[in-house]
């Protein structure tokens, strides 16, 4: 494990897959792994993408990719991926767009689901983080598939929120109904050269004008990334962004913010886990589950009487 | 509170969104309000509705409204809602649509927004099914807005999951994206007069017979809401899965799943209420935030420490 952690840290690839792995399969070890690895972290340029299924992330990213390699820039990327039974191969069209960049060691590219992840899929995201960014990653990239409320969880992980758009299909009426309008510090219109690029844009323009005044505007880039337009222009917004987060106090204000909701996280993984394996090890939760079902019990009141029968002490975990 | 208890166990609909809104906002009178009403919960025909946004739900359901009242059955829908600074006017539609019933006392629309939910939306909606299920409503639909996880987790509060999908557009692809396709009871391709209704039927079919058998093979109806087309279909469809789930043991062991999901729900709630409360009145979290953002302390760690340094026990809440 210290030799795993070590090889990590001196930047050599074979680390990261294993690392992730074990962290999000909570192993015994993530406790060791998370608090060695912390100290190395802090350094990377974390950019969360999200928006409507279908608009086009992967290849997005994938361009990107292409222009920050060029740069020199080294890059992790996380693809939040809710799992299914059918998802062998229907989503494998993201995976290949992907594998342009599976030979190239600057690269490293994760998909990681909803499947198994105890404590949550935006805990098991952080983490994944912290572990690239230790690393040595300049650059993570943290694209969400889906749009709802975890998708935004999740992208609270990032400095800089990249929100994708199509034109037409009401795709900022459902991004502004997914609540992901908000949280974007850059604006993209993607499959620009379709019909309706225009008025998406000024859609969003007028949307952000009634939000009023703040001391960043996000910009709207359009980019057609078949043709692989505008992605010069993507990055250099992303970079914008950057600059501003660090010239202002704002790049410190959002770490603290996303410490507190770690340390948060933190606390009720830690407690949450304590307790039940405490009831696991105590009492027989069935009988009561059959007595709630039977409604001869409720939930509420059953959930006093087990806390009040544990015992429980946090000094032990 | 004892008054505005009788009132809805009465069905007298003004207690509806006075009770709702005190358990949505945590009201310290929340567990006596759920523990008098539990007891009178379980007759309800809970139906969750969900898909891709733009899917045509609002107005699926609010011609099902239309049938089912005609059969003399009363209805709750919640409408599972995240809140954005812009949502004022642009989602507006959708209420327009479901306004149709505003008249009528047999109907209660509700919303439901993330904001505020303390312990999570699918906990509120729950707590919101259960007032609905008290007061006497036949049939309770939860409509949610958006595709991901958290719509997959509010849906289980549902006895009979119906995915809505549109022709074309590559919607069943994305529905398998966000993991709802292994969650439907029932299939509805609506806006099913458009191009590629029949090929996005036969795509839901064909994985349907890739996921091999079971003892219930969701349907899939197609519907025109705008012009009143398969909503009979869409009700028997749904009654028939009600047969199914009855005749089978399949109701009790879903409503055992959900109690369980309840009550570990329920301990996680409590706890980390508990625990957060005495963290606030001991010890000042901002130290800790400030010195792991300076990276001179851990989140894991400091969650250890935290924990060892509060005293506490649950005997209290």
């Amino acid at each position: 494990m210290q030799q795993l952690i070590e090889e990590c840290l001196q930047g050599n690839p074979y680390a990261l897959p294993r690392l992730i792995s074990l962290l999000e399969n909570k192993d015994p070890q993530r406790y060791e792994i998370l608090k060695r690895l912390y100290p190395h972290t802090g350094k990377a340029f974390v950019i969360g993408i999200t928006g409507t299924p279908g608009a086009g992330k992967s290849s997005l990213v994938s361009q990107l990719l292409h222009r920050v390699r060029r740069k020199g820039l080294t890059v992790g990327v996380i693809v939040v991926d809710p799992t299914s039974p059918f998802s062998g191969g229907a989503i494998l069209g993201d995976r290949i767009r992907m594998q342009e960049h599976a030979l190239d060691n600057g690269v490293y590219i994760r998909s990681m689901g909803t499947r198994g992840s105890l404590g949550g899929l935006s805990q098991a995201t952080r983490e994944a983080v912290h572990v690239l960014d230790a690393f040595g990653k300049d650059l993570v990239l943290v694209e969400t598939v889906g749009v709802g409320q975890s998708e935004v969880d999740i992208v609270k992980t990032a400095d800089t929120t990249v929100v994708v758009l199509t034109p037409g299909g009401g795709d900022s009426v459902q991004a502004i109904k997914a609540g992901v309008m908000e949280i974007a510090d850059v604006f993209v219109i993607n499959k620009a050269d379709l019909l309706g690029a225009e008025q998406t844009c000024t859609e969003v323009n007028t949307m952000l004008d009634m939000k009023g005044k703040s001391k960043w505007r996000p910009p709207v880039v359009l980019t057609v990334t078949i043709r692989d337009e505008g992605i010069d222009e993507f990055w250099d917004a992303l970079v914008e962004h950057r600059r501003f987060l660090e010239g202002t106090n704002r790049l410190m204000d959002i770490r603290r913010a996303r410490v507190r909701l770690e340390l948060e996280e933190q606390i009720k993984y830690l407690v949450t886990n304590q307790v039940f394996k405490k009831i696991k090890e105590q009492i027989s939760l069935e009988e009561v589950v059959e007595a709630i079902t039977q409604r001869q019990q409720n939930p509420y009141s059953a959930t006093r009487e087990l806390l009040n029968q544990i015992e429980f002490s946090f000094s032990e975990g």
